[in-house]
């Protein structure tokens, strides 16, 4: 899955970017997922004394509202990232306005001033309203006019994005040697590609309760062979299936 | 995980039901989510105009609305019950309006006449308005007034909700001899269990390319004597814990 965020000040133009980014991904038949962050304290989805509201008030989380054409499942807690992404297999998914995730990030901002002060690691396009008074690159960075020129954007994030990067401390995994938010750069400067993170070769994952367990090679080798082992004599198993197992 | 469902026409007293069941429930410690079926064609939670609704017209799918201390993740279709419990991992789900799957029911009625027109099987109380003209039963089901005795109720459903059922057709699987609906009722009306049906034995489960694949119980007890047998080693694990492993 592959995810980007869109970030800058309010009115500098990210709104109209995710739209756009998404209206063109999903042109080009991909499959796209979207989430918004709101900086707004009081921000709250339902309306006060509806159903649903009465549904929370009273404890349930989540609480999902079901209507002709629409299901909206409504958690009264800010989830991470992570937890959010469990509910999409899209092959992209657009954020706007997310921060607080080692993510390929656009920059939008109205002036030089706002680009300065929101300047961050992980940009590899800057838009918004200051492409318009930019020439074709700002700190080494492609600078592109959504409204101008869309496909060159979109161009861009299928170029530049890769299947979604952990975020963990260096303490916990630095093997790629960087760090996570420090592969993200490199990869996007093209000195380093997303193999260079073990996850991507961490091809089995294990949860037990529900909790993911971290798994040496050699042990993650012998739980792969031994499923692989079983599930490969069963009908509908080809090399290089996808395979879940539950078991409760 | 145990779902219910309240139903009935609007007036009757649903969502006060649904609110006091979750309050019951939540206050007996259980962890309770709920699902509101809205039976109003024009129904959309998102304000038009807003950002996330410029995603979804945009092509968006899912589109998640992270506030402060709220995430909502919207689709623009209606979801299948079972795709909506997908994000449940709570111990009991009300469901308030949702008639399209088999589930044991609480009928919610303003009049003895209403009573009558919306009665179907799955019944384990009678509530809503017209359990203050009513004796203590009807058709054999309780009668109870949630306003009066909202434990009492609750105890109910503590005694008659089992895990949830499957709800297929009788062509594909008949082996507890009543069908799935059937079997709610014969379930509620203590003369069957819901070990009758192979749904609860099966508990590994086995998806190739996301396709979940029926096993014979020898195949199942292999795959699943392997699995603990490589996963009962690592760390956090411990008797009865559940194992999800995912191969790519």
């Amino acid at each position: 899955m592959k995810v980007f965020s869109i970030y800058g000040y309010t009115q500098s133009g990210k709104t109209t970017i995710a739209e756009t980014m998404i209206a063109e991904l999903a042109k080009r038949r991909y499959s796209v997922g979207s989430i918004k962050e709101i900086h707004f304290e009081e921000f709250n989805i339902d309306t006060p004394g509806s159903n649903t509201d009465r549904h929370r008030n009273a404890g349930a989380s989540p609480v999902t509202a079901r209507g002709h054409d629409e299901t909206d499942v409504m958690y009264p807690v800010k989830l991470s990232l992570p937890d959010i992404l469990k509910h999409y297999s899209n092959e992209y998914v657009v954020c706007e306005g997310v921060t607080d995730y080692n993510l390929p990030k656009i920059i939008a901002a109205s002036s030089v001033e706002d680009l300065e002060k929101r300047w961050e690691q992980g940009i590899f396009a800057v838009s918004g309203r200051v492409a318009e008074i930019l020439g074709d690159e700002y700190r080494g960075v492609p600078v592109i006019n959504v409204l101008e020129e869309p496909a060159r954007l979109a161009d861009l994030v299928v170029e530049k994005v890769f299947d979604l990067l952990p975020d963990v401390n260096e303490k916990c995994c630095n093997q790629c040697g960087y760090g996570c938010r420090g592969l993200t750069d490199k990869i996007l400067a093209g000195e380093a590609t997303r193999n260079d993170c073990i996850q991507k070769t961490s091809s089995v994952k294990l949860f037990i309760n529900g909790k993911e367990i971290g798994m040496v090679p050699f042990v993650e080798e012998i739980l792969r062979n031994a499923c692989t082992g079983v599930v490969s004599t069963l009908e509908g198993y080809s090399e290089n299936s996808s395979i879940e197992i539950k078991i409760d």
